[in-house]
């Protein structure tokens, strides 16, 4: 079955993006292979702060891509290029049923908590960029449970010192704090 | 010069500890030489609640080690076997001429995060636990500017999947807000 992947940058203190939604720490590697990272999705998840970010930006889709919005403020008709929902839920379980490439959770990380309670993240990707924030947007924010991972692979790009980790999601049901 | 090394074992979410101080979470490789690892070290950085947590468990001392707590409220006659101090700056500079092993910051992440702001940090090493927490005590607490950091080494434990980074402190200068 294809895979919901969330692949971020992260700084070492774990924030996806600076108090102001900033991402000038993040030092682009040369030797990372966008390309090759980018081939192995065909479908791209974002929540509406991170789409209407990217929409401002670069238009909201790219081409031989589907994208979804997960949200229950914005309308369809609104939303040129990307398919609008409101129950996360049920469109990812879908998806992850369709045959396909696997499944880019862009973020944000609000997103990413939704769907991990959910259990339908089944990897997490990070390149922790060497610098720390003190502040911003967090890889995950507080949730209910917390989520055991297995490593999967690591890869140093030794000209930044960028270190990309693959992690499985490997134990979704265990609760911070357990119902009796 | 002897180095200000904050050496701690965190989430992949940037978490210290659980939102109730959990440690459970940290599963300890069994290849890691503790031994050598604390062998660096001579002198140990506490804050106040991190001291209070400790000397709970441990007795708040360690053989052959000079522990500093930093803290406005606790009285040097109420804490045997540590130097109490409630100047950061003044005790950690004038430690950091001395000669000796490598110091220790221990934690919490509010001492951190204010000796990094004194730029008196020199090093950032990071066991990653594979989990993500959710919540808890950050590894680094909000603070007014970025930190640039240059990733110095990195090593795999394989039987756990955690990974150790160990980082110099390369810019203390950058402010998130600039002054005018």
């Amino acid at each position: 079955m294809r895979h919901v992947v969330y692949s971020v940058a992260m700084s070492l203190d774990g924030r996806i993006a600076g108090p102001r939604g900033e991402s000038d720490w993040i030092i682009i590697d040369p030797e990372i292979d966008f390309n090759a990272m980018f081939a192995r999705f065909d479908t791209i998840l974002m929540g509406r702060k991170t789409y209407e970010t990217t929409r401002t930006s670069q238009g909201g889709s790219m081409p031989g891509v589907e994208s979804y919005v997960f949200s229950r403020m914005l309308r369809q008709a609104d939303c040129r290029g990307v398919t609008v929902s409101d129950d996360p839920s049920q469109t990812v379980s879908a998806l992850k049923e369709q045959s396909g490439k696997d499944i880019w959770l862009f973020g944000g990380g609000v997103l990413f908590g939704s769907l991990l309670e959910l259990g339908l993240v089944d990897r997490v990707s990070v390149a922790i960029i060497p610098a720390l924030l003190g502040g911003g947007v967090p890889l995950l924010p507080d949730v209910q449970r917390q989520t055991q991972l297995r490593l999967l692979e690591h890869q140093l790009y030794a000209k930044t010192g960028t270190l990309t980790l693959e992690y499985a999601v490997t134990q979704k049901q265990r609760r911070a704090k357990q119902r009796s």
